[in-house]
């Protein structure tokens, strides 16, 4: 009540309604006229001396400060408070577009998405009583403070051992930076190893959250063809020959988001391009983890004899794309510029949620969880895919992918995806239009491992009988 | 052990040991000139058939792929790994020497510091169950998917209440964006509103981690004096009368590192100035919370009528600083803006730790902790400024802050602070040299309230002794 008070009284003032020296009322005057208790009063008196509003003189009582500036003599209505809910700032200011093509949520509906987990069968329990354990030795073990831009030291170090032993990295603690996720890693080595101006070469079809990192650092973007092996290095070298660059951004492990892999032979190729032209490649190991017919191809990475590489990867396929935690690999001079860089970014991660997912890889909990997640992910990629092949015949093309959680699945013409999009919504179905991986192919990416079998029955059935509706 | 092998194997082949076309041994010789179990050394080869490195002919065997490019024949030393823990990379690289001066860590060592909590009094408990709850919810409350980039609606909606109520800020929802601290509300705030080459200005003494956000942006940093009522006010006016100012950077309640509040007449008068230059006002609230002689004054936003002011906070001083929940609020458009950069910065916010604070917002948790907090710290104040004017006498002047947790403390000459910090910390004793806040003032920041009374007791014991001897 008293900050009400306190409130409309400075307005007054402000407004000029009061002027600057008038003497105001007494406490006790006041409060009769606004029938308030004197206290209350006498509150708001001390809440506007202590703001420098008002200012007493020797047993004269209260007066509005003489050393206000001009102030408003205007009509205006007045408010209790200040900021308008309104989209004007009262200062230049341009909205930029970035990001507003992006997808932007995922949701529990039943949906066919970009590749999420299944976040149900992930070890939140695990992750519960680890995360209860961190709070409780958090003084003792220092996670309650400011603490190393590069991360918790206890997850760096478990998370150097668990991509040594399961990425063949060799690599000392030094060379690993934990990240809030894929997202933060790319744009720090972005911001870190490339300077405006600069050439960066993706692919036709890449991450396109990765592409506006690019542009916005203002450096120049190159794009080369993708086809059943990933990126055409062939084209990635025309490239070097006209033009220095700086970075080549790959997913290799499965390109991102055709689902393809590259084989050794452009492994090879690349490595020796980024030797003989010396840029970086910027390799994105987004699903690793998840293979079914094959052991995992090792990464870029685990080749690169002249410290070309810079490694990124997340728990968020692991997990939930909510847990924010991942990394980047790299030599230690870039590590120590990203981590310099992060410190004005966001300060720090979550040294509680790291500790405790340091604790997870020291039990092996997320390495079990992965194993079960991987046989549960194999499984319904099978059914995925016959029954993809089964709902819609020919009106659909897909390769079934080694590894990953989503099929990239080419529509027939007739089948245009924005129309099947919005009616597969409709029935309760939610699909990308597949605009946002290529504006023409008419493709888009059907994740399979977030639905349980009896979804992806439901979610099947649906695609089916919206498909035929809008053929026939 | 199979993958031991077949980085053996894949070394082998890049080097060219073994030509590309040549057959390898069947696995049963393989097996028995390896002395291994025939399984390891069919898995090894499987693996390197899946990434391309082995090619089957039919019933022919084992051959290297014909298809890998030239590779490498010098005679180096065979590597298991790749990446050297060495600080140079392969790609032209300029680390920067950003940050390197910042403060990098604090712990629960005895110190007196920037001015931190006591993260010993915090409710944890509370924040604990909390978590778990919203563990629990997670997948029917959406909290562990893709989430909104400007943060958990249900803390930015909590958060918008507790901001209108405490702080008398007018605001809705869409005016309130949830960030990991103050650090990420001021570098987005600043990577939106403020272009390469705009004129920020900041106090000569000032926040120096928002002063490195300044120059990474590319702006150009003009400093004010400060002075007992904080920012030169005059002195900003001079500087809009010569070139366009894009943002003034200010923290009124108490002024980063001095302590000191500014005034009403100052408000009004940088609020004027804004209006008719047409400034972004970045109001930094670090320390809103805390007050001992009157109450909180309301801040600058609370009084902006033109959207002139975007306002930052955290609860890092609420609850700790590894707890990375803060706030911006501007006009709508800024918000979106904002959010739409933040995408490709850290994609979102923590959504569980978010939902657990909106949680103990909602149950007045957080504010029942805070009028203790506030309580426990008055008393740290008072005792401590009374313990540091009879430990020290004439070496140190300051004036008794009227909130916040640290004194701005000016020491003697004949107490160097780089001298003092190392002797003290000989004795256990943690203390900034000062040289973070200033090169050459000899002044520092003392924390007062992240100490119990023994604890304060015992520092203020050491910093007596220790500066007898540097006198004597």
């Amino acid at each position: 009540m008293y900050l009400q008070i306190a409130g409309a009284l400075s307005e007054h003032i402000r407004r000029g309604a009061i002027p600057a020296g008038s003497q105001l009322p007494g406490s006790r005057q006041m409060a009769e006229s606004l029938q308030l208790h004197r206290k209350t009063v006498l509150a708001a008196y001390e809440e506007l001396l202590a703001q420098g509003w008002l200012e007493t003189r020797k047993s004269k009582g209260t007066y509005v400060s003489e050393r206000l500036p001009d102030v408003l003599h205007a009509p205006l209505p007045l408010r209790s408070g200040a900021l308008q809910p309104s989209e004007e700032a009262g200062y230049a200011f341009e909205p930029h577009p970035l990001a507003q093509h992006l997808p932007l949520r995922s949701s529990n509906a039943l949906g066919f998405n970009d590749g999420f987990p299944d976040v149900r069968i992930a070890p939140w329990d695990a992750l519960s009583r680890a995360y209860r354990t961190a709070l409780r030795q958090g003084f003792r073990k220092n996670l309650l403070f400011y603490g190393d831009t590069a991360g918790e030291p206890a997850l760096r170090e478990a998370m150097t051992d668990y991509l040594r032993e399961s990425r063949g990295l060799a690599i000392q603690q030094e060379q690993v930076m934990i990240t809030r996720g894929t997202m933060m890693g790319i744009n720090l080595a972005v911001q870190t190893i490339v300077r405006p101006g600069d050439t960066v070469v993706v692919g036709e079809l890449s991450y396109q959250a990765c592409n506006l990192i690019i542009r916005q650092r203002g450096a120049r973007l190159q794009t080369v063809p993708v086809d059943d092996a990933g990126l055409d290095v062939e084209a990635i070298e025309a490239i070097c020959r006209q033009t220095p660059v700086r970075m080549v951004y790959v997913t290799p492990h499965h390109q991102h988001p055709t689902t393809v892999m590259m084989p050794a032979e452009r492994r090879l190729k690349l490595l020796q391009l980024a030797k003989k032209y010396r840029f970086c490649i910027l390799e994105d190991d987004y699903d690793f983890d998840f293979h079914y017919d094959s052991h995992p191809i090792l990464p870029l990475a685990s080749a690169d004899e002249g410290n070309h590489v810079v490694y990124v990867g997340s728990l968020s396929k692991v997990f939930s794309p909510a847990l924010r935690v991942g990394y980047v690999v790299a030599p230690k001079a870039v590590i120590q510029s990203m981590a310099a860089l992060r410190r004005i970014v966001d300060r720090q991660g979550d040294n509680l949620l790291e500790a405790a997912i340091a604790t997870m890889l020291r039990d092996g909990e997320l390495q079990r969880h992965l194993k079960k997640a991987q046989k549960v992910y194999h499984r319904r990629r099978d059914l995925f895919c016959e029954g993809l092949q089964s709902a819609l015949g020919d009106l659909v093309s897909f390769q079934k992918p080694t590894g990953g959680l989503a099929v990239w699945a080419k529509f027939d013409p007739r089948v245009p995806l924005p129309a099947l999009a919005r009616a597969c919504k409709q029935q309760g179905l939610l699909l990308s239009d597949g605009l946002y991986y290529h504006p023409t192919l008419n493709a888009t990416r059907l994740g399979f491992a977030s639905v349980n079998e009896a979804e992806m029955q439901q979610g099947l059935h649906i695609l089916k009988e919206v498909a035929k509706g809008l053929v026939w």
